[in-house]
């Protein structure tokens, strides 16, 4: 059976603009403006029906974030676990309708269902973080082999291709984006939303849905920091190489050590840093 | 019995900057320099000995980011409620020592590992986030009373007043900060971390642990966003006034009109915009 991706009844957007006014202090002056404001609605996941998780996350993609989730999560593996992910329609409802997705597994839903409780038990203040190690990870994945090449000239030009293709962030300054770049620079798919671990799980959960997973050739891109939790995604998807707007933790650099990620920060068009896997990266000349 | 809370043996840093170092592509160059990071870690938080949840944080003052995120939680609400918050030492592990913390209760603890369970059972994508709505809230938490006045002047001033306080930030880009605030624009305390509600439990535990606890004729200010779960741990610590440098989103002005709290985002030395209460600023100075 193929999956069935369906359409959000209403595609919510990812800026609310409607309705709500500011107040805006400035030297001398005050003034009420109409304002933009970054969505930040709860989604509530639940599997074979049944509630299992809320997360809060910018509605819009929301089916590739809860593919990009449970595939960080270890739930599912490619396309093929998954049967439906589709917004659950109640008709008794009438408001929020777009905020609770329903998923359904191919294979043994009990076991996956034991997986994820234990997961998130073990979770705290984000998504994927609490529960494993960069030793556990090590474990269980592979390093990362890819061989290839990137030019630094490369990574120079993305940053304008993401920031014209973030066209939220340019209004409220309120969300974080994430892309993929293949070698050529090539973007193949950017997302937006107020959480940066969401943004980057939307962009896996799409090449998951295409069924284009792994990414083994690419660039994941993303507008603010690289912590533990985005270089975790990343590798699970095979993603071999990280480069951040601003600046990686201590941690994101250990694991990229580890899963051999090449691993860049403060990317700009005038330059970047490169905090790990700089074999990768060729050309002097930013 | 008054509560101990233990100092850390060997208080880790929040910037890591020994042996690592970074190569900077620029225009024509690229070269190797030192480089500091944020520092990222897990916290294993272990209640009357048992393990309950694995937090990543930015490592200092671990003892207020417990103790704030279990006021934020419900599990505590107040200093009362704790008898022990201290790092644990095993004598088989030397490294890592710092990066687990031990809690004792007093009262029912079979209760509260109950309600924590839950609470983080339901819990995905960010501490508090998931497990509660604005109504819940509203149903649970009174809106907040007070009825005191800011001046806009304040506002500005306080900007600088983090800037200077925010020692790490400066260095690595990678560090949130939180910083609370009284009327004459005094700073109580300020606390970085690489997660920004880690900064805000830090900043709360702080109070907590003090005994200093509601906090209800202050104003909170956050160096980046405001989001859904900032306004949440501020409504339930009763602060009146939060301030961010960023964008809030949409569900952080939604709650903060169901809170009757003050919103103020874009915080900058020239002004700012007030997204819910102005009617508490004052002067249209800024």
């Amino acid at each position: 059976m193929s999956i069935r991706v369906l359409p959000s009844p209403e595609a919510p957007k990812g800026v609310a603009d409607v309705g709500h006014s500011v107040l805006k202090f400035r030297a001398q002056t005050a003034v009420e403006a109409p304002d933009h404001l970054a969505v930040e609605e709860p989604l509530d996941i639940r599997l074979g029906g049944a509630s299992f998780s809320v997360t809060m996350r910018t509605p819009g993609h929301d089916e590739e974030l809860v593919a990009g989730l449970l595939f960080s999560e270890r739930i599912v593996h490619g396309r093929d676990s998954l049967d439906v992910v589709a917004h659950y329609r109640d008709p008794d409802a009438a408001p929020g309708i777009g905020n609770v997705i329903n998923v359904i597994l191919k294979g043994d839903v009990r076991m996956a269902r034991e997986r994820l409780r234990r997961s998130l038990v073990a979770s705290s203040s984000c998504g994927v973080c609490g529960k494993v190690t960069i030793d556990a990870l090590t474990a269980n994945c592979a390093p990362i082999a890819f061989d290839g090449r990137v030019p630094a000239s490369l990574l120079t030009r993305i940053t304008g291709a993401l920031e014209s293709a973030q066209s939220t962030f340019q209004k409220t300054g309120g969300l974080h984006a994430a892309a993929l770049f293949d070698l050529e620079g090539g973007m193949l798919v950017v997302r937006e939303d107020i959480g940066r671990h969401n943004a980057v799980d939307k962009v896996i959960g799409h090449m998951l849905l295409a069924d284009r997973l792994p990414v083994d050739r690419h660039v994941l891109m993303v507008s603010g920091r690289a912590s533990f939790d985005i270089m975790q995604k990343a590798w699970m998807a095979r993603i071999p190489v990280v480069a951040a707007v601003s600046a990686p933790s201590s941690m994101a650099v250990q694991m990229a050590l580890a899963a051999d990620m090449t691993l860049v920060g403060f990317l700009r068009p005038g330059g970047f840093n490169v905090y790990a896997g700089a074999q990768r990266i060729t050309g002097k000349e930013a």
